[in-house]
């Protein structure tokens, strides 16, 4: 990114008391969907006459305390430019994993925020992360209202492992979760080509929480009978029992494939690799395994399209939440009660995210533990549907790029 | 694969003496596009009025020598069916690894395959695959007519690693080369997003042929400066080298993406841990290591139109050389000199193919030995051009699946 401020706004604020500029920031891991939730704040707000400047924090907080901000107006200059971003992955605007202090113990990055906002006129900062971003919403809401500065913070979620309590699903996860569908349901096919036994392990994201891994089910709707086992933390795991269910599979499947978290062999090993060896161990057939790895967060080109539309839906409300005046919030969906699948958005106190964790539920985990129900597969696939136009050039996608 | 004929014709050949039915077989490695292959075989076939079955030889040649024949006029029944079988991954028919030894040692092989065509009336056989099925080619070819029998025998090339002699490139490669240049592209925009230091290093197959970890610089034709590095095992490899190279990117980008070949550190190593550990211990900055294992070889959601296209055109070229009366033969592309890419289809000899392999060219590699020069961009651009239309049902890819 090359078009910095640097304490010099882009364009002069007119003598209008009520303009006001806003800043997005982007924090945490990459997902797919990260860039359609600030192609959905920067839209709504350069529909809004009163928003004068659109800033973009370079490298998330790190950015409003160094005041290091690009003028969004300037790089994402047309309708084209929205589109390609919305099917770019990762983040535009570079991310952190910096966490904010308490303000006891460090004002003095408060001080600085406040100065780049003030420098910039800007009067609501919208953050999206994950749970520890939440966490920085907190904080800065607090910090403004006990510094007496009307500043909204609004907190918009993603994650790509769907773990951020309060909202039905974070904006990211349908992507990761496409992916993940659509590589298994290929390596199945990769998986079934000899004519002798074999065991493919593969391991999703997911250190806490199962719900890529079991996402995975998905494919059991389009009559696959891959993943055959789902191991995901919230189940319980150990290694006799894994042998022993894949032992049953072995007698029905000539390609066993199984679903794992990486967080079920614990935070100290490798799933993939550790269930590699002690299946090869015990069966002595071909076995292999393999690690989605960061392409599960990234695979821009199977993007879900719902994926990509409610983030970007969730960042225009965003705005207008803000514009409502509300603050130290966290934007979140609410699945409509129906037969058609449908979300309204809502706000929800960041404070009631943070420091938690959304786990898969118990009771979508089968009596077996190494499966999920049905309820579980109602619940995804309306999150993996629909697939966006992707622009190719020369064979490749086209990701919108503001410099190299 | 449930439809088995097992020594009984599916339906009765008439007394037409000129009738005759024909089998495909698929072997090796999967592709993206070896079905695409064998839907060019079969859809020539069920168009050319004397040929009565066509039979699908269950894992290769095993099929052949076990009398393990699918009727496919019974699993492949519309043009929505060759549709889906273009743009799904892996062989339908299975594979196998298994070695026709020279006939002067068992001679036993050949005398059942002969049952099995004799008993089908199969007059001609396909056989799909990598050097390896080059050499079954050659072997039955001349067992065939050292026993007098007329039975023609075609091998159609496919090979995601490219190393087919004679042949201008394979049929699969294209599609690997689309996967792979995609996904670095989707790792470099993850790998972008913090503001420190970091190296990552992407492997992809080729242990003993650089032309997929090279064909990533495809990249470079839509302006992105990754990969910064390739290393191939034609260009030869050394730590030292490799370290320095990595240092010199470091100076100028912050985010280093090398692109590797699993072959490069030999074949005892995997490049891509070990590379991660010296970069790690050498650098210090956050180093990660990606395989783009099997998904490099069958990810069909992304593969390319033009290696969709050219491996069905080959399929079908290889029945018309049947029907002219080859035996014993490859068939190849060869590019048609001019400005506009262009292919003519050609048989050759397999005997010219079994034994060798097809290296990637030392003028295309750069001086540094750590990258390739504008011609093999030019090579690499037009195999990965154009996207199939992918059919989705639940937001996932649908596969033409014979059964579970």
């Amino acid at each position: 990114m090359q078009i910095y401020i640097n304490g010099k706004a882009a364009r002069q604020n007119g003598d209008n008391m009520d303009r006001f500029s806003i800043a997005v920031a982007q924090s945490g891991g990459p997902t797919a969907a990260v860039n359609s939730s600030l192609a959905g704040v920067f839209r709504a707000a350069s529909l809004c006459p009163a928003i004068d400047n659109i800033y973009g924090a370079i490298n998330g907080i790190e950015g409003m305390i160094g005041d290091e901000l690009a003028d969004l107006r300037r790089i994402i200059t047309s309708d084209e430019d929205i589109s390609l971003l919305r099917t770019t992955p990762s983040t535009l605007l570079g991310s952190c994993r910096y966490k904010l202090p308490p303000k006891e113990q460090s004002g003095n990055d408060y001080i600085k925020i406040v100065n780049t906002l003030d420098k910039h006129n800007i009067k609501a900062l919208f953050y999206i992360g994950g749970i520890g971003s939440m966490d920085a919403v907190v904080k800065l809401d607090e910090y403004f209202r006990a510094v007496g500065k009307d500043i909204r913070v609004i907190g918009i979620p993603k994650s790509s492992d769907n773990d951020i309590p309060v909202t039905d699903h974070c904006p990211g996860f349908g992507s990761a979760a496409k992916y993940a569908a659509a590589t298994i349901q290929e390596i199945t096919r990769d998986s079934r080509v000899y004519s002798t036994q074999s065991i493919t392990v593969i391991e999703t994201m997911g250190s806490r929480t199962g719900w890529l891994a079991a996402s995975s089910c998905t494919l059991h709707a389009n009559g696959e009978s891959a993943p055959h086992l789902i191991y995901i933390p919230e189940a319980g795991f150990s290694d006799e029992k894994y042998l022993h269910d894949t032992a049953e599979m072995v007698k029905h499947y000539r390609a066993v494939i199984t679903a794992v978290s990486e967080g079920v062999c614990g935070s100290e090993k490798s799933a993939a690799e550790h269930l590699e060896r002690i299946t090869a161990e015990r069966f002595g057939c071909k076995v292999r395994s393999v690690k989605l790895n960061v392409m599960q967060r990234c695979s821009s080109h199977i993007s879900s399209l719902t994926d990509l539309d409610e983030a970007y839906d969730i960042g225009a409300a965003a705005l207008d939440a803000a514009n409502r005046g509300e603050s130290g919030v966290m934007m979140a969906f609410r699945r409509i009660p129906g037969e058609q699948y449908r979300i309204e958005i809502f706000t929800e106190p960041a404070v009631n995210c943070v420091g938690k964790i959304k786990h898969f539920p118990a009771e979508w985990i089968n009596e077996s533990k190494n499966g999920v129900t049905a309820e579980a597969v109602d619940y995804f696939l309306p999150l993996i549907k629909g697939e966006p136009v992707i622009r190719y050039e020369n064979g490749i996608p086209v990701h919108f790029r503001a410099t190299q």
